[in-house]
């Protein structure tokens, strides 16, 4: 039968995730730290905000010290550097020619590009992307909270990747 | 290239879900709203609770209006029930014999059974179950929130039954 075991170990890597999340200044600093203790909990090592990104550690828990937080005064010219260290920079938004994150393959070493809650991915931000992805969505309100897409979005990209 | 699209028009369902959450008491009405928002974009239908269950509405948005929320006093007679009218009872938790998400194969009508976020799924739950389901970690805090990971197991859920 089942008996619940705390602490259980976690998975271990094969070698280090390359997978960082990048974030527009989000209106929420408790939806950037649901991310961030979900990102840790993946085995991400870096954050990359912008704007006034604060974590409340209540919420990001250990992630609050385990994730390298790097913070932006704006992205376009980090999306660039990302883009010559190798990284595919894929958002996260309903757009034109989005791809369905159900049929959606990563490339290992991808920037997950995220939007602010209201605005989501602007014009700005969307021209440097390689590839959009979105998320069905079968009922009101039509739209996932930030921290739950991502969430979503992290969970997809480990099932992938599940050694790293 | 991609332009955002507000209010896409959602995905069509062949037939309705019939994926059912149940959530021991949760200490968190923050958690259970963020859940109900998710499970209503995922197009759930029901949510069966217990304890004092109260949606946030601003978190759990149209999910509060759109989702049939019961109340019970406790679970195992729901989760007796649920068995007799043909749901699978799945739980989510570390426990010894659970099966990862990644590889779980769900069977259309089940029923999603949630932990409290500091006791998880107790004894006198966990025997009332056909299978248990756990979500690989692979960093601290070692474990995910728990709206975190039952909007993974709504993604993977629906991954597998996109038309319903």
């Amino acid at each position: 039968m089942f008996e619940h075991q705390r602490h259980k170990p976690p998975q271990e890597l094969a070698r280090p995730r390359e997978l960082v999340v990048v974030c527009a200044p989000l209106r929420s600093n408790v939806n950037l730290s649901r991310i961030a203790r979900a990102a840790s909990c993946c085995g991400l090592q870096r954050i990359l905000c912008t704007g006034h990104a604060k974590l409340d550690r209540r919420i990001a828990r250990d992630g609050a010290d385990t994730l390298q937080i790097e913070t932006h005064r704006t992205l376009p010219p980090v999306l660039i550097e990302l883009r010559q260290q190798g990284y595919r920079l894929v958002g996260l938004e309903q757009t034109t020619d989005s791809t369905n994150l159900h049929e959606y393959q990563f490339e290992r070493k991808t920037a997950l590009v995220i939007g602010n809650e209201r605005t989501g991915l602007t014009p700005d931000l969307l021209k440097h992307l390689d590839d959009v992805v979105e998320i069905p969505v079968w009922g009101m309100p039509f739209s996932y909270n930030v921290a739950t897409a991502t969430t979503m979005t992290l969970y997809e990209y480990c099932r992938q990747f599940p050694k790293g």
